[in-house]
C-alpha cells in the first residue's frame, strides 16, 4: 500500500473494539515515529506508551471522556522538551557527531550556533518549537498505523497540565503534546466509519505560482 | 517501499542538482500532503508551489541563503490560517457535512462548539494551532517525496514575516510556517549524503508504561 493509499484508508476512528495490536505492528509504528525528521535532528520529544486499563481509565477522564482511550489497544503520548537546554542539544549533537566519525568540536560549534538562535526567543517559543517537531512524528505514526491496517485517532483534546502531572512529565522537563489511541475500529458502532472523507479540493489547496 | 524504508532512505539534502521533478511525482507528493489529517478536519493551511528562478532567488535571500532554494525543482511553502474564523471553520464543516449527506445543522452545531473553545484562546494560540496542523502535512510530503525517490529539505530557517510579505500572505489571512525544496541530491557535492543518520535509540525514545 502506498502512503497515499494509507492516508485514504485511515480515518479518525470514533469507536474501537478493544482488540490488541500485535507487538510487531506496534514496534513498526513506533519505529516510523522515531525516524521522523526534526529540526537539526534534535528529536526533542519522547513517546510514552500506555496499555494498563486503570491508567487508561484515568487518562480518559482528563481527555473529555473519549471512549477510544479505554477501547484502544495502546495509547501513545508524545511529550516534548519544555525547552532547548545546552545539555540536551549538546548531547544529541555529540552523539550524532560521534556516530558519523566527526570531531566533537563540530558538535560543539553547531550547539553554540543553535543556542545563540534559540536562547533569545525564550522558553515558551522553545517549547512550542519542540512541540511542532512532535507533530511530524505524530503524523508518521498515523501513516504507519494505517499502512499496517491499524486504526488510530489523532487527539489534541485533553487537559495537558493534568496529563503532564499524571505521567510525571514536569520532573522530566517534558510537556504532553498530542495523544494517539491505537487499535481496531468497531465497525458496527462507529458513526464515522462509513461517512465520506472530505478534503479541500486540490485546486483550492495548492497554489502554483510558477 | 514501506514508509519506514522511505524514512530511512531520506535525509535533509544539503545540495541539489537542479534536475526537475516530473509533474506526476509532484502531484503525488501534494496529494499526500492534502490527505494529511488535521484537527476536526479543518485543514487550516494551503501549499504554495514556486518554481520560477527569479522568485526562488528572492526567497533564497530571505532564507539565510540556503542553496537548495535555488537548486531545487520546486519549493513548497505551507501557509496556515492566521486564526480560526467563523467563516473559515463554518465553510469547511458545511462542505464536509454536505459531502456526507448530513444536514447543514450538524455543521452549524459543530462550528459553534469549536468556536466556543477556540475564541477564548485568542488569535495567537489559534495561529499556532493551525501551524501545528501544517507540520503533519509537511511530514506527509517529506515521506511521500522519499517514497517517490525525490529528495527534499525540511526548513524552518527563514524570515517568516518577509516571506509572508513576498507571497502576499497577509492579505489572504495566512502565515508561512515551513518550506520544503523538492528536487534531487547532488551526490558529489552534498556533505551530508554519505554521513550516517542518527536517531535516539529506541529504548530511550519510547517509554513503555504498561
Amino acid at each position: 500500500m502506498t502512503l497515499l493509499d494509507s492516508l485514504k484508508w485511515r480515518y479518525a476512528t470514533k469507536k474501537m473494539n478493544g482488540q490488541k495490536v500485535p507487538q510487531e505492528k506496534l514496534d513498526y509504528i513506533l519505529e516510523a515515529a522515531r525516524y521522523a525528521p526534526s529540526s537539526s535532528g534534535l528529536q526533542p520529544y519522547k513517546i510514552f506508551v500506555i496499555s494498563d486499563k486503570k491508567k487508561l481509565e484515568q487518562i480518559r477522564e482528563i481527555a473529555f471522556n473519549q471512549s477510544q482511550i479505554t477501547d484502544c489497544s495502546h495509547l501513545f503520548v508524545w511529550a516534548a522538551w519544555d525547552s532547548y537546554s545546552a545539555d540536551r542539544v549538546g548531547e544529541v549533537l555529540l552523539r550524532t557527531s560521534r556516530e558519523r566519525g566527526l570531531p566533537d568540536k563540530s558538535a560543539e560549534d553547531y550547539k553554540n550556533s543553535l543556542l545563540s538562535i534559540y536562547e533569545p526567543l525564550g522558553k515558551e517559543w522553545q517549547a512550542d518549537r519542540c512541540a511542532r517537531q512532535a507533530y511530524i512524528s505524530f503524523g508518521m505514526a498515523i501513516a504507519a498505523a494505517a499502512e499496517q491496517k491499524v486504526d488510530a485517532t489523532p487527539m489534541e483534546g485533553f487537559d495537558n497540565a493534568k496529563l503532564d502531572e499524571f505521567l510525571g512529565l514536569n520532573a522530566l522537563g517534558l510537556k504532553s503534546v498530542v495523544i494517539l489511541p491505537i487499535g481496531y475500529r468497531d465497525e458496527a458502532n462507529d458513526w464515522l466509519v462509513n461517512l465520506k472523507k472530505w478534503r479541500t479540493p486540490k485546486e483550492e489547496f495548492v497554489m502554483f505560482l510558477d
